[in-house]
């Protein structure tokens, strides 16, 4: 069973690196657009009887990546593609994983389901919002984390009064993984209801005072979350001095501009998504290629993954 | 079981005249981005056991909405529609129902697929590009047709030396249905090899000197298949003054330049796809929402529809 | 379509008391075992065409009332039943919803896909560990809340100094919610890495000096968490007269002899679960009938159930 | 993982002529009918991790021929063969691939979802009536053509004047292709309306005066389509003998009488089905087996099959 | 819901009776064969939002009967029927439920799968060979016995000597059942090996001797299992006037030349399959209309089959 | 490929004994409880890309070992085991094949379906209460006897004298095969209305007076069975020492009890399930374990089992 990689065109840069590092091409294909719009796929190359790995970050725009993801994987299934693993190093909607408020769908789900219809066998995704995806998904889904790989990045650059802050509780868990990865202590921002009365105010729990924060979170969207902690965390007292770590870099939106006159002196993310517009901002990426393709060959030779699982 | 009207955002003044007609008002229903680019939906009005019609047209972009389709389909299901019809009257991929050269996808298959695990029940179209669909389709498709209400529309404006043209081989079943119903002989253009050493050629089937060509399809995309029968029809000694019937006009890339300079006196169309810019083409719409507001009352009262289905 | 209520034999007090509620009687079936050891189910009443709403709490044994629940079902499905739905006000396994360190089972998947299989349309259940488990399962699954439920019998109890308090992070949205009820500050306990070199710490964040704790949770099972969480408290200086309330009773293995010594005057859940021996304890429960009676009702009578979901 | 061919009772020649083309011989197996008439299959060869071909045409009896293929594909899936792949040369009830008047089956896709339920994973059809066929089908279909068999079986007996006729307006395509390949013109028989009072007419598009028509067409069932072809053919000028060449000749009902009286000096067909009596008609046949065993040995080498596939 | 009575070809008279018990009419429908062999069916009235009872009896041809069920049920599903029930009174391959020796299909399990492929939801059978029919078939399977109705027409031709036989041991239960209703005594006809040398024979167990047998079965196919017993029974004496009853009178292949010289005064069966040709046979027919008349009639009106299920 | 063997709780000896007839050792797992009761499930060892053999027997408590055997199907297909067989030598809730009397559940169908639904594709069962099962699993479902291994431990104890009793009708198949393979005579124990009036009694049929009876059947679970044969046999004149010999020994409720006071020499059991206490009985157990093994090999190797297989 051959190994073939096959990418979308959502994130060429990083299909390229991780094919670089198995030392293969990626197989030709194309993914254009006929004239009324619609996508055109075609594979270039013989996949029958192929072990396939689909390389396909699912960032924005969320639906055209997934839906050529989708027509990937059934252009492969039918050509004879003996094993259809999808590569996507961000799924997108994965936080529309219940219905918030009623009326709502499942996006998260939706999206599994989507992905199951389409023939794919397996996901491998990276520091999902939550670990639940893997319930969501029915098939296999290889929950991998890029923290060792950022810490390695992150652990030269800090100073003996680092403290990991995790910028709401969502990410305690998340930034109790970095601390012991890196020997600190945690801090982390939470917003509490301080009486009956009063209003819900943003406070920091743990010894943050004169010490440096590395805020970590699993992703950077619209900066919003991010610019909230630098607040919380300068009123109370850590030092102007700060670094983001995120494993997604989106910077929508907003983004950049919240960002910018921040006293943030390095952000990180990983290349899970292609690079954004950032240009202005203390922005350097760390790249998914060696870990991803690390997973791609051990699938591929069918050995263990465990100890590269993200442990919730 | 009550009857609920739900409109996605591809083509709202649709969506309002099929309400219109049949005296309702559409379901309220959010239906944004989130600040990093996903969707969010949110139905306003409870749906449970209700009988639901999704409105939403699958033109461009046509991942967005199909995928806004499938969330709408979901929310519903979840919160118990008893019943979900999407009424698609424009179809994107439904070309693509074979792999042309080998290893493509068949985008018309996972189209229909995906409404399947998506949650629809049935789904309502119009003038589709291949009957075929049906067979694509697991679930019921009802395949209307657009032919009698623009035939409605053509009738008066038609003289005795009228003549319906088919621009291709594709569109003679098509141009039968228009002359049964306008009484009016068929012709058509047709690309032909002439011998096994000289190139192919486009020519015209049928008696058109001298006469008033309509030319008839099942879509104007980027106008080209109707400049070329324009230019073959004007060769064979037609009268520069034609008319040019679509049930889709889609209108994209290139089509508006291509068919400005034609001599096309009138354009007619429906508005199964929201409106395109054709501000300097003789473009008239004519508008499907009695035709589907009379299917979505039959379905809800379970009449039949027989007499409004496309006969291949 | 008529209304059925049919129980399993988990919990047969609250199924008379939802019934009551509702001013019917439970539909009369056989639910034994052969003499080797094989359930036996059988219904005693038609069940054809009807709207059959099986009452089967998923607390401990899971495996046999899960499969009694399933056994219900099929039986309920092949006599004809028009509509199937699960009222399960406790879901166990739904905390299984990842592989915590690789070669695990989704052991909530797994339940949700089962319940699938066995042809239940819909789950009722109430403060799920996880609300991502409407991800996780395909079927429509309504998240009830016993929030407002508790709240009211705890209110008048609650004295001036009252706080609100999270036993842990994962705890903290639900402490929100009755916090915003009962019009009370929150506090939480966490624990959290004070250094590289130093072990994890249990600390309380926000005032709880000198007040009276309401520590909330979704489940008591071994006390292990509220035993924790009382000595931070302690620790933090509050006053030695707690309440605990949490949706789910279990009080499984250590639980009675754990919690007895503790200062805690009142412990209040409700009835989703069989009553377990906590003659000892100072154990209130407040009964789930009026909340799921009304669902019944409406999901019965296909009216909206919004304004009793927990908003995650 | 061993190949195995195994042969339903539909077409034992072709079988034969497959296994004879690899060198293999056909696993032994019963196929024979109960007293009381039901159909008894049994293997009697090992087919447990086998990489199976199941030949059976589906050619009339239909029915029986379709069963007897699903009953094969049970026992050889039950055996535990590894990957059933069904050699299906000609596919009956393909052009029931829409609903003509309303009320109908879809044919085409019933039998496509009973091969999926029977536990197929791949058809291998020959010179399909519709490439949508391969969006009918869930599984991959591979569409294959046998064109080049059948043109390089027509070229030394065709002269300068010959000119490829497709019959009706669907075979045109068909007609292009044999064009490319046998460089020659192509001309095409159409039914038109002259006018909105005249009857539909036959005509003929193209240049045939004078010239020996070789008339293709996917199939003859019962030769109606030939006989008015030919009449058209010959109102128009065209030498009266000619050739006709189909991939699947079935010759049903009055077919043999009607074609007998015809200046048609040759009938050439594959072997798709079992041979027909045509006896009295000038009725040559190509095999498909050289074809057919291409495939197969590819399919089990995992080779690719593009330079074989039909070309819509 | 309206119910609407459509009937295959496999057994016009039961369906006009059943139809007539109910005083309504058949729904029309064309039910023939194309020119080229294919079935057509076209269901000439509106079955939208209906309650379909399709009568298609599963006798020989086996596969096109169950072949012609399927394209109906899949014409009404297209069409909008809301529910679809199979009223099979003979169930084909009902005794193919196992591999007997190996690489055999189980065909009984095939057609479950077929059926509920089709889109069947629930199937109504009469006097199956085996009552684990019911856990082969996914769908509600209603397994009714027409042992009250053959009872009945029995009762007075029964002498004060008359005897319940059953001519294997797989029919004891039946003639239990036979028993029960008409107070009579049993014995059974086995086949028993006698030691390790000697070859098997057949005996009787029960007194027989100078009583006048009843011999019941729930089928006669080829009459070999009567002939048997007649021979072992007249072996152990009892009186050579004897009287057969069937649920299923099949009688293929040799079952008239067979029956005919024996000592049976009466055959009796039910119509549950298109008459066959026992004219020189004693055969009288109890028609199953009346019994699936007011199946149908209680299913329709959701009310309770239980007494008329066949108790295994 | 490699070999996985993979064990449940039910019956470790079973296990162990397999794995030593394979020279292979049992892949590590933990199978726990947690404190709350629900059960854990880990497998120590990398099961991706191997054929994964889980060893569960499915008797008391049935559904515990049904959860655990699913929960283990659901971790290894979730690490990448290529391919789930389950080895279920006792298959519980297999007599639950049809509805006994109108609103049962079919509890064989319901296993079968969660076994699928549970990700295992292929099932080995030794003796199963009806071959009907095959029929029942939608997967291939491999049917094992017991019959030669125990009929070889039996040989040298039985003399001239011996006879083989099938205790009801539904064991005289299986008497059948014994006697087949033993060279010994048959009888069989049955019960019949002797009259209209008169009750049901037991009888013998065949020759036991002064014969040494060897009473078989497929389980012994209560022992009321064998209590009521032995006296029927007593009662026939048969001589006071018996041998009784079933596939599975459950020995539930008042077995022993049941059975000791019987002129039972020795019972005779496989070790299908874990071993019972019958400590008082002259109860011995030949193991499965070289049978099991031997038919893990075979799966392993892509080899047949047609020798193996129990023969209906």
């Amino acid at each position: 069973m051959s190994l073939v990689l096959l990418a979308g065109t959502s994130n060429p840069p990083l299909a390229e690196a991780i094919a670089s590092c198995l030392g293969l091409s990626l197989a030709e294909r194309e993914a254009t657009r006929f004239p009324d719009g619609e996508m055109h796929i075609e594979i270039r190359a013989s996949v029958r009887g192929c072990d396939v790995y689909l390389l396909q970050s699912a960032g924005p725009p969320v639906e055209e990546n997934l839906f050529q993801l989708l027509l990937l994987a059934d252009a492969c299934r039918r050509a004879g593609a003996a094993r259809l693993t999808g590569i996507v190093p961000y799924l997108g909607y994965a936080r529309q994983d219940r219905r918030a408020t009623g009326r709502e769908p499942v996006g998260a789900r939706l999206i599994a389901d989507l992905m199951g219809a389409g023939g794919l066998h397996r996901i491998v995704a990276v520091d999902l919002h939550s670990a639940a995806l893997e319930g969501i998904f029915g098939m296999p889904l290889e929950h991998l984390t890029a923290v060792p790989l950022l810490g390695e990045k992150l652990r030269n650059d800090l100073g003996d009064d680092a403290v990991i802050v995790a910028p709401d509780l969502g990410a305690t868990k998340l930034a109790e993984r970095y601390a012991r990865l890196l020997r600190l202590p945690v801090a982390f921002v939470h917003k509490r209801r301080l009486s009956g009365e009063r209003v819900t105010v943003r406070g920091v729990t743990g010894e943050v005072r004169d010490r440096t924060p590395l805020i970590i979170d699993d992703m950077v969207t619209t900066g919003g979350t991010v610019e909230a902690a630098v607040g919380a965390l300068l009123e109370a007292g850590c030092r102007p001095e700060m670094t983001v770590a995120a494993t997604h870099g989106l910077f929508v939106g907003p983004a950049t501009d919240r960002l910018r006159p921040l006293p943030v002196k390095r952000i990180l993310t990983t290349d899970s998504v292609a690079l954004p517009d950032t240009g202005s901002l203390p922005h350097q990426r760390a790249s998914l290629a060696p870990l991803l393709a690390d997973v791609v060959s051990r699938l591929h030779g069918d050995r263990s993954l465990s100890d590269l699982i993200a442990h919730a």
